[in-house]
């Protein structure tokens, strides 16, 4: 019998409270540091980080009243490059990134009152420095991805996917290699960064100050350089559904 | 600090390949039965099943010339209610279940030369029967969650999402609860389900024999009934890009 495949995932907690003034590294690497025991982070672990904090680390909070809807409309739209939808207060909209998400990614959700969390400028770009500054404080060798809380076409509810990485391979190329007829899998992408974060979500919560996870046990093949603004943010011409 | 959330997600080994003649629940309650030791199924676990071996274990099973393009559109037609996007041979469709996805779910890889895999015809029954089925062989408690790989709009690669449920709640309703400064939730309905079977699909691979895993350390509160077409599936007049 084939050896089973093991994941492991657990919520990162002790974080506290997020402000531009935080350093996320020294955090993460205190959480996940020496004193978390077996749940030090290790070289080959996927840390998981939600858009929130590291937004609010990077500062990218502004004004909003959550009560002036006009206002809060008008923000989606100075974040976006498109608008693909609008019911009511709901815009779908795409944003400088790519991403088509509803109102532009912008979040008021456990945000002081009175602002609103953007997205990071480049979340890709996020994942890269807080990957460097854990190898640097931590002596870890670890994939990072950004994650944000996006629906979906067709289906109810929310997920978490992946708008930034480092050190991980986003999309799993499967072809040219055989399923278990001998045949060639022709169109087998699969996105595995976006299964990651759907699994760290689920030791995260919504409602609570948790905002990071760690997956452990990916095998190795899943590691190394990719962007999802790259490998997984689809071109226009690619897409059917614009 | 508050305790850890964790989860471990394991595959499911030794089933085999599943015929009309296969008894599922008997195979799967032989891998995950008192042999498996610490891995055998206990109350309270997910165990996530794809969609290609209940297709199997159902017959769900057709002739059809992989290398006939005609046969394959005409197939796929034939298992749609209606079709919103053509490219080439692909076709982007609804199911009678109400599910929008490539080729009406088709299957050509991993079955035998000469024949197509269609979707179960209830997958939420499907999902039923096993834990029906394993609460007889093994006296255990535990969700059944039947999953499929779909595409997604706007987003390269595939991920695994649910297409049948029984004992877990799919969605998980956070309206009424508070975020951390306290504000109401307004609209957090977070699709669990879909998460689980991303997080199951990582250890299980696409080109391997592996149709299964189990998730475990879910909160008890996700346990309960509902069913992928009723909590998942977004009506008609809720969705945005019909």
């Amino acid at each position: 019998m084939a050896e089973r495949s093991r994941l492991s995932v657990f919520s990162v907690e002790g974080i506290g409270e997020i402000t531009p003034e935080s350093d996320l590294v020294a955090l993460l690497a205190e959480a996940l540091g020496a004193s978390a025991g077996d749940d030090a982070l290790r070289d080959g672990d996927v840390l998981v980080v939600t858009q929130k904090v590291v937004s609010k680390a990077e500062g990218r909070l502004v004004p909003l009243d959550h009560d002036d809807d006009a206002a809060k409309v008008a923000l989606v739209e100075s974040e976006s490059v498109r608008v693909l939808r609008r019911r009511g207060t709901l815009l779908i909209t795409e944003t400088r990134h790519g991403f088509i998400c509803a109102n532009a990614g912008i979040d008021l959700s456990n945000v002081a009152d009175g602002t609103a969390a953007l997205l990071p400028v480049d979340p890709d770009r996020s994942a890269r420095r807080l990957r460097a500054g854990l190898q640097r404080a931590l002596d870890v060798d670890v994939a990072v991805v950004v994650s944000d809380t996006f629906g979906r076409t067709w289906r109810q509810g929310v997920t978490d996917v992946a708008i930034g990485a480092a050190g991980i391979l986003p999309v799993l190329d499967l072809r040219g290699t055989v399923d278990a007829n001998g045949r060639e899998l022709v169109a087998t992408e699969v996105c595995i960064i976006d299964e990651i974060c759907g699994a760290a979500d689920l030791v995260m919560g919504k409602a609570t100050n948790t905002p990071a996870a760690v997956i452990r046990g990916c095998p190795r093949a899943w590691l190394g350089e990719g962007s999802v603004r790259s490998d997984v943010v689809r071109r226009p011409e690619d897409d059917l559904f614009r």
